[in-house]
């Protein structure tokens, strides 16, 4: 089967950009020395979790436990939660998890810690735990070196939990205009968690595993001393917000849209069969507009509704109804959301279809 | 089984208000004395199809072939496609969809008609086609009385397609400031179709089905003499868009996202186990924000990163976390289809949960 024989709009990823964006993330963290835990939330596809494991990660990490069954399942079995969880459901559904698959979870207040604790004791586990700090970005996460002590202290009365590592996440990276600032803000998210760490250290608390790093700023987090593990999720696709924040260029975008013109209203407007329901309706941080148009620079994503989208073109443009055109998203992870199947691909060639099995699961 | 037994993030429908919803335009339509054909994408639900139904409308309207079949293969048969369809194999889809249920389909250009009358004439078909007129949203379709008569003229030619109407969509009027300025782009839209429509008589072309209006300016293009359907999405649950918009209150918004507040990092800061990938990554085109916590006008949805929503709350807030919240979604289209289904209850008493059987049907 060829692209060609494809219906439209399908969601394609390119095996051998995705090899080599895997590849790449992959030679960073060995060369820095780290773990590579990369995170599941982007592709949410077992097939793609175990070309990262073949490539030397260690295992996954995911936001929601339904994720986790899913890779699970799929004999991906060393997961760590980053994502506090509370309630009884959770908590039972976590240690169900832990008696299958190595897992551990993110915590930020001692309310979760308590909750997993009592669970955990019933089902005879002790549930290995990271700290969550807020790196500067302000959503989770505990706010000061003190607020960590504190906390590890009082778990560490806590029966069938067990401190092992802290996390945190600079998300505000993305908000960077030039290189040097997601650099400045990848090196203050890994200092600082080193230096909690060495503070618990003098406390007498071992902490062994220190994970940081999304896309942008794991290249960065990784050569830092007493970081062990990066997280980085996007770059397993790319995508032109990744490319603007520095990860590769627009060739090692692995995710595209294969999409058809169907209507041609005027000369410079031609609109194609996916919206914001095919490319995701996440605009980018970095990016205007809403995606590239693969091998056509004089076609651009002006602008989408639900399921149509608005090209705009020079009024001489060869773009008859029934073109194709293959779009790179503005953010991958937006527009996986939006489908039940990846096609992957090898140039014009169809390999596989990978069901994208972690779609949906919100709890 | 209550709502509070339910996991979070859960996707809520308030049957009370849906049917509220769902009545009060169906007598608006009534007593316009013109039909209801509900845009489908919104809900994607059987279940929801059938009380639209049930209230009076004679069918749905859907974006895609693959909605159509989900909603088909619930006995729902009566459906138009409003999009152009381009390619064989969508061709022949309509077809033996065709062949099923009552079928309309809109278009806008020659290439399209001439595929769709080539694959109907091999299916022994005649597919009645809606052509769809440009209404100054800039999207899709024609672009003056003279391309209309031009292409319905030419149309006349073809075998297997029938003109039995036109279509418009002002989707301008989501960016209109006020009232005044969405019954204008609704008045315009309705106005520019009865136009057309005569003029195409005055040719000796029968048109009989003036499609025309979405949930803002549905209860307004419905009063204009010569318009016969209106195809209104949104109103069934209504959103903090809409009701911006003019339609209904927030009391009215029965879509809902039930969620737990997983972390209190500080006294002003709550965050919540729903992000982008629960709420959708729409903003609204005439609200600020990420939507409205139901009952708690204290605290403000500041913003959303794809797992995570951070809640702004008072510093004397009650909020501890395993607190549960209420949020009326800014767009409940874009919530709806990041979920696999919807929890139907009636106050805090779960009644059914209703698969979204056409998510994902991107085709």
């Amino acid at each position: 089967v060829k692209t060609g024989d494809l219906q439209t709009p399908s969601l394609l990823v390119d095996v051998d950009r995705l090899q080599g964006n895997i590849a790449r993330m992959a030679a960073i963290a060995r060369e820095a020395g780290v773990d590579l835990r990369p995170h599941g939330k982007t592709h949410k596809t077992p097939q793609i979790g175990r070309l990262q494991l073949a490539a030397g990660s260690r295992g996954l990490t995911v936001a929601k436990l339904g994720e986790a069954d899913v890779f699970a399942d799929a004999g991906i079995a060393d997961l760590f939660i980053a994502f506090p969880l509370w309630g009884d459901a959770k908590w039972e559904h976590l240690c169900r998890l832990a008696e299958r698959a190595r897992v551990r979870v993110a915590a930020d207040s001692f309310e979760v810690l308590e909750g997993i604790s009592r669970t955990a004791v019933r089902h005879g586990l002790r549930v290995p735990v990271r700290l969550e700090v807020d790196s500067g970005f302000g959503r989770c996460g505990l706010q000061s070196p003190e607020e960590v002590r504190a906390l590890a202290q009082r778990m560490s009365a806590l029966p069938g939990v067990e401190l092992v590592g802290l996390m945190g996440f600079g998300g505000q990276s993305y908000a960077e205009a030039t290189a040097e600032g997601v650099q400045r803000v990848a090196r203050a998210e890994a200092v600082q968690l080193v230096t909690i760490a060495e503070l618990l250290r003098a406390d007498g608390i071992a902490v062994d595993e220190i994970s940081a790093g999304s896309t942008p700023t794991a290249p960065y987090v990784a050569q830092v001393p007493g970081i062990t593990e990066i997280r980085p999720g996007t770059y397993v696709f790319s995508d032109r917000d990744q490319v603007a924040l520095g990860w590769g260029t627009l060739d090692d975008c692995a995710l595209t849209l294969l999409v058809t013109v169907v209507s041609r209203p005027t000369p410079t407007r031609a609109v194609i069969d996916g919206g914001t329901k095919t490319f995701g309706a996440d605009q980018a941080a970095r990016v205007p507009g809403w995606g590239v148009v693969r091998g056509r620079p004089e076609v651009t994503v002006a602008w989408l509704s639900e399921e149509h989208g608005n090209l705009e073109v020079p009024p001489d443009a060869h773009l008859p109804i029934g073109s194709r055109l293959e779009i790179i998203p503005n953010h991958c992870c937006g527009a996986l959301a939006m489908h039940d199947r990846l096609v992957a691909v090898s140039g014009d060639e169809v390999v596989e279809v990978w069901p994208i099995a972690a779609r949906g699961k919100v709890q």
